[in-house]
């Protein structure tokens, strides 16, 4: 069941690096694309960085409408991922194309992507000089959501095979999020 | 072996957000610090984006020298990387204090940490405004290599499970890259 994450822990959903899913919308056009490059920018309030290349239709929906969303997508929508990412959504409806589900995002406009175990919503930053030379947008965290049976009490318990988070690689091949490791007695955070 | 990884290729090393280790010289000072914060963020001349926090000691080295190198380590160093990333390099000589070995890189005079199965040595990019405003760094790639017990001819084949790459999370909590899955026919990168 998708439950709120405090934003203060959203950067918690991106920090392990999965491939992320950008939907996004401005007036009647949507679309989705799929995005490794995404991280973690700030804690508090949360930001993410991201990369949206300037040849794609999703720039054009970000940029008009200011806001986006990461959706963090599990083993089960690794095909999806593939399939998203091979066409551009100015010639085909990807998500009726691909049968690709949208919800209802809470602060946004932008579509989020149902059977998804993660979503951040974002608005972009004002760093139009950022965008244009390095295809990278900064972003605010405004609304963070997760699946409560993998990510819950700020931590991500993955059980079941289908429902771990993916780590895309090239031509197709994906890594699944492995075994969990706890290091140290009491061990803190990296400084980013 | 440490196997040079051609520049076209150097985005492969990171594109799966694994924790990477930064490590930085300026004069005869040099430090390491852990940064889950760092990805990808062009093919062809290779760049990378990474978060360094303008409070510690690797930020002051990396300001002064341009330049600084990504490791990337192996599940065998995650004690090292909680280690690396609960003090500061300003109160203690991390390589001394916690057995971390240090090797000449190829382009730039910042160390590589030895153990690493991947290095990315990179030059700052000048984007002082960004680096201000929001801590984060943008840099060219100029030389990459990386263990070619782990990664060859342009891919990671993940055996032994102390040699797998890492993604933080927080409070000491990694997950160990997982299973490898191919997906779709003749499968294409989505784009960035």
């Amino acid at each position: 069941m998708r439950a709120d994450v405090p934003l203060p822990k959203a950067y918690l959903l991106l920090n392990h690096g999965p491939v992320t899913l950008v939907s996004s919308r401005d007036g009647a056009r949507t679309n989705v694309m799929a995005a490794s490059w995404a991280m973690p920018l700030d804690f508090d309030p949360p930001k993410v960085a991201v990369v949206i290349d300037r040849n794609t239709l999703t720039r054009e929906l970000v940029t008009a409408s200011g806001e986006f969303a990461l959706n963090v997508p599990p083993r089960s929508l690794a095909a999806t991922v593939l399939d998203v990412g091979s066409v551009t959504g100015r010639e085909v409806d990807k998500w009726a194309r691909f049968g690709v589900g949208a919800l209802a995002a809470t602060r946004i406009a932008a579509p989020l992507v149902a059977g998804c175990i993660a979503w951040l919503e974002c608005r972009v930053l004002d760093e139009r000089a950022t965008e244009q030379k390095y295809d990278l947008f900064l972003a605010e965290v405004v609304a963070a959501s997760a699946d409560d049976r993998v990510f819950s009490a700020g931590r991500w318990h993955f059980g079941d095979e289908q429902l771990r988070s993916l780590h895309y690689v090239a031509g197709g091949q994906f890594f699944t999020t492995g075994e969990s490791h706890a290091v140290g007695a009491a061990a803190q955070a990296p400084p980013a």
